[in-house]
């Protein structure tokens, strides 16, 4: 029997996709449930178990916060991205490196088909498929879900139909999530008038007394939180347990989809909010300003790249090595004052910050120049205007 | 005796430039004062009375909220242009306007020199010079303050010799104020680390509960608020009053400044921070995609230009018709909910939204293409990964 | 009986088209050719002689070299457009407005089916197929040549068997003209090693001695020729025939498809490239720095758009207003010499030069600054990079 | 006594420097000739001989063409860069490393001042400047000429006076060479409307049959020629000596100069036109269209910042490392035929050209994709325009 490697989620369609690739595809199905850190222990083992209840011949769970934090989120912190100035791709980026380690199993297995369980509606079928397809255009794709339409009753019918009576209740919002946030999509979401309810979030507010804490950075990297020194992904992890139970990092991302169409989703994201703009205004202090101006430039391109599934264009790799490099100064600490769903930003630490510099405060005097040294500057940089103006006198 | 204009706002520096003017370059001071919004009735009337008892031989108050709104205003918003992703320009667009109407005025009026009291340290020496010396490079510049170099206690005792016995007690807070805008400078903007007090900024917090309200937007414009209809400089100032009592819209900006060194500087703007973020989303439902990005491109150049004193570069012009061509259908109402300290957009209605088309909605399976049209387009959409890495098989 | 509009050409394709729609879909007939400059008188005789001799119901050419120009040539000129450097859009920019007279053809005549030549293998599917979805998704495209896939022998057997007789010789060469410029296909342009022979291009050299001539532009358009006025069509009729004498303007084309891969396409534009180079000297004269760096991001844009298919896209209309806003100044004459295979640029004169300021000129000491005006410039002006040195002293 | 070092070339102005710094300012003058490829042994050894002869204390030749190639030119051609779309920076290039090599040199052997032979009227100054400014703060410049304002006959004069006979007659043009070009300025160059004329240039057209020639890069560099390896600055030196005999390269450069007026000059630059054109078309056919257009606009700004005198802001080095990570598979042959004052780019062979991949050819049916996969694809990449106009019908 041919083998077939399916991306697992535990949820009713991948369940699904598992008996009618067994029944009706007569092939040996191999799930793996990849985890970018949305997954308790708990759930893995109840996902485990609920595969080879259903059939599967064989089943892993892989958690890849680690390489998802090199390989990506990395590069989102260098590079402050916050997709349409707002959205922490945090659904986005996942979908890449969960393919990627999907298609690494049915290489390593020998499978020669992959499925998966998105729809035709939506982005994730692009990412899933693109990162398929460019490292291993031999696999074959079998999309059940997209390919048939079913509604949610006719799938249950037919799991019933093979023995399976699990309950499958629909839950009110759908939830996404891993290390780098949850999305939150319902009712709400479909249109464009409304905000999510407070309950539809995770994450409830259980502080009313504001705190304070500094973030860590070192290289562009989050190496401590007051003080305390710790691996950037746990440090992500304290930052979101603490900052969630503000209900911080909560908002609505409104974007272009790679289809074409405009699609609206809840998410929240305390710990990748908090930390993008600590970092940013970190870098305020300690990168030039063109540098700031390009980084800017790049990540937010990077981010689009990663959001439509076009993380392999080796642009991405030169993006990344200039993000790097552009990071060798941000070191230093962020104080950031945590209040009920929202913080401020109070001010950084740098040995690198340019504030310090021997060259004088803005708006006061100084020794590194004089009155007549501005008025030079000023005659000179104003030439140009001067200029166009002088040969453009009825335009002024 | 040979006039010059003087830009006047009744302070310690400006007024010991008048009494400079008169008795060491034996001028005839005619003072002029701007207001872009931050001056009361009762302010511009003292003032007034100052300058003529410290010897103007005339003076005049002259209020351009409306052409500062239609010259610049308007156009900031259409580009949701927030400098480093945080500062309205509150004080450099303004700059700019005043100088404009203090250099016609001094055309007007035959004077031969125009005077202002910037320091040699600063960014606003540079906004009026290059307006100045642009407009009319034949009119010559006198800045006392920026060649003295005088301590207060210098420019006081020389007032008191001069027979002015006005107290000049100095602020702890510098404050400069427009429509546009509140800056605040005070100790803790001299260095990184802290945020500044409440007490710093002039409005304090009057409101605990929430309120919603709708900005109501009209090819980019804010027409209205809860559909009351009024002039969009009378909804800044209503939506100022309203949110300010918030205390929403305080932040501090870190940038970069025209002569090269990093300056931070507090800020309240509620008005601003509000219409720029309901603007913004009301765009990403009614623009597509490439006009965002070619937007965002654009308008943070052009709020970098107008904040670094290149107003007057024609490219200011050509991007100013951008804005405006892209603004056909920013129509719409955008509701916010106001809270003590932040705000949140909950959503839009606009007939432009493309949520809204007749080509399906986001994730929800549709007429409009078939499992199969997505198949193609993916396969297509993914061509140029592929191709890069079937010939560069090694970097997979 | 239906009505299906269908974009003929004369060509085999097309023919097959004719027969095709009227024998196996049972549809009544109407052609249209539209002509952007291609075509001479008799070639628009012949086309219509034969389209009625396959069985049109009806038969139209339709010249828009005017409207070509208006709508996109225009543009082209004041962005400087040469795709990847190269390449001015000969063909990808004509198939558009070709697009929009065909669907409006059939919209007009109440046709229910629209149908076009195409191949599954290239752009201009896509680009016809765009913009017929976009301005009529009402009307239905057929495209037997996409469809069939059929070799040029059955395609000639078929129409045989329908009694046409014609005989269809493949030309050696695949020849695309229009104002615009002519592309040039073949068997060395299918892969990249080797250019085209002189002979495949349509033009030969047929002058040895060189000639000058000069471009009159006014705002940005070719109103003259040498100082005798014409309109822009005609001037760049003229400037085509003068120029092609000297085989100026031929090259290969190497770019990114829609679809993904790789393009090779050689053409020869003698006017396009002389007007283009010419009038970006103008410019680089009479144009400031940032109006000449953010006319070329937004004109390449604009050209990679139209390029791809995306003439619809609003963001197009926004570019046009920031090209026409910006050639206000752009007005005067550049002379050119001419000479075989290639061309330079003399010089220009404009009355808006920025060279003719009284502000001094490059390299020679003046009136408008001093030695100590320009050292407190520099002093200024390197604020940036000694502050980053200063506190960065390990990376000097 | 204290030291100064002078940078000196040997010409009027320096030579009036060295008599200059040890008579009117009593310092003991060390001369250094920075070399990058402009000067043949026997002028080194004639400068040398000069600056003894005028006082210097010591004098040194510096040759840094392979730092230059190292640290600058092997970046213009990663990125292709050719200001304004024509200069190859030929000379603003090689002042920041003679900059850098001066105020070394001065640091080593503990001089107080440094002085160069810049005016006040052009980029120079500026580069010089910033670079000591940055690099040794504490360094004082000393610049006579910019200063003093001397005419030539007040500086023959001079040093007449002092004893020096060495007639000084003024060349008619001013010529500045070095490895990456040498730029031509004469009377023609101070206004806009005429060429230089043939006998400004110092090559002169040698050849009158033309060459084909294969230019062989390897990640980026120009490893061979005709496939005979050497080091990328010795291919530079072959091939400017056999394009010049072409009289290949020349052209002339309008830009916006530091000081904000425009300026234009000649130049000639056989190799850097031929090398950067070549790479610029293999690029074309083995990088991603991304790629390209990323590398586009940071080597635009690259070249911008090291042409006016930004070489030490660290995104240069950012923009550097993005620059060579892009050239990973820019490997391959590249050929040119070299023909009397220009030449075509023929073809290229490259084992990562993506023309050559599995994936079928532009414009030829293939088995990567159907009719249907065509139509699909094109159906939901035109969905944004789609749904735009389809809430905008009136804007269509």
């Amino acid at each position: 029997m041919e083998k077939v490697v399916l991306a697992y989620s535990g949820g009713l369609d991948t369940s699904y996709c598992v008996k009618y690739l067994i029944h009706e595809k007569n092939l040996e199905v191999h799930t793996i449930l990849v985890n970018t850190g949305g997954f308790s222990e708990t759930e893995l083992e109840e996902t485990e178990k609920r595969a080879y209840e259903l059939g599967s011949s064989s089943h892993i769970n892989k958690t890849i916060v680690e390489e998802f934090y090199q390989k990506a989120i990395k590069y989102l912190i260098y590079g402050n991205v916050l997709k349409n100035n707002t959205y922490p791709l945090s659904v986005s980026a996942e979908r890449i490196f969960q393919a990627i380690e999907v298609i690494n199993y049915a290489k390593q297995i020998g499978a020669k088909y992959i499925a998966h369980g998105s729809t035709g509606a939506g982005n994730d079928q692009i990412r899933f498929d693109v990162i398929f397809q460019t490292l291993a255009p031999e696999i074959k794709i079998i999309t059940p879900i997209r390919d048939l339409k079913l509604s949610r009753q006719e799938e249950v019918a037919y799991l019933q139909s093979h023995g399976v009576q699990y309950s499958w209740e629909k839950a009110q919002y759908s939830i996404n999530k891993g290390i780098w946030g949850t999305s939150v999509g319902g009712k709400e979401t479909l249109t464009s008038q409304n905000p999510l309810p407070d309950e539809a979030f995770p994450s409830q507010l259980q502080k009313d007394k504001e705190e304070t804490i500094t973030l860590n950075f070192e290289k562009g990297e989050l190496v401590g939180l007051d003080g305390i020194k710790d691996t950037p992904v746990n440090n992500i992890l304290k930052l979101e347990e603490l900052a969630s139970a503000f209900a911080i990092g909560r908002d609505i991302h409104v974007g272009d989809t790679i289809i074409g169409i405009k699609g609206r989703v809840g998410f929240e994201a305390a710990a990748p909010i908090v930390i993008i703009k600590a970092h940013h205004l970190l870098e305020k202090h300690v990168l030039t300003k063109w540098q700031q101006y390009w980084k800017e430039q790049l990540a937010n391109w990077y981010g689009m790249l990663l959001h439509e599934g076009n993380y392999l264009d080796p642009v991405m790799r030169n993006i990344e090595v200039f993000l790097e490099d552009s990071q060798k100064s941000v070191t230093g600490g962020v104080k950031v004052k945590l209040k009920p769903y929202h913080f401020m930003l109070e001010g950084v630490e740098s040995d690198f910050d340019m504030m310090k510099s021997d060259f004088g405060q803005y708006g006061e005097m100084n020794n590194s120049w004089t009155a007549d040294d501005a008025k030079g500057f000023i005659k000179i940089y104003g030439n140009a205007n001067k200029i166009y103006h002088n040969v453009n006198p009825d335009q002024s």
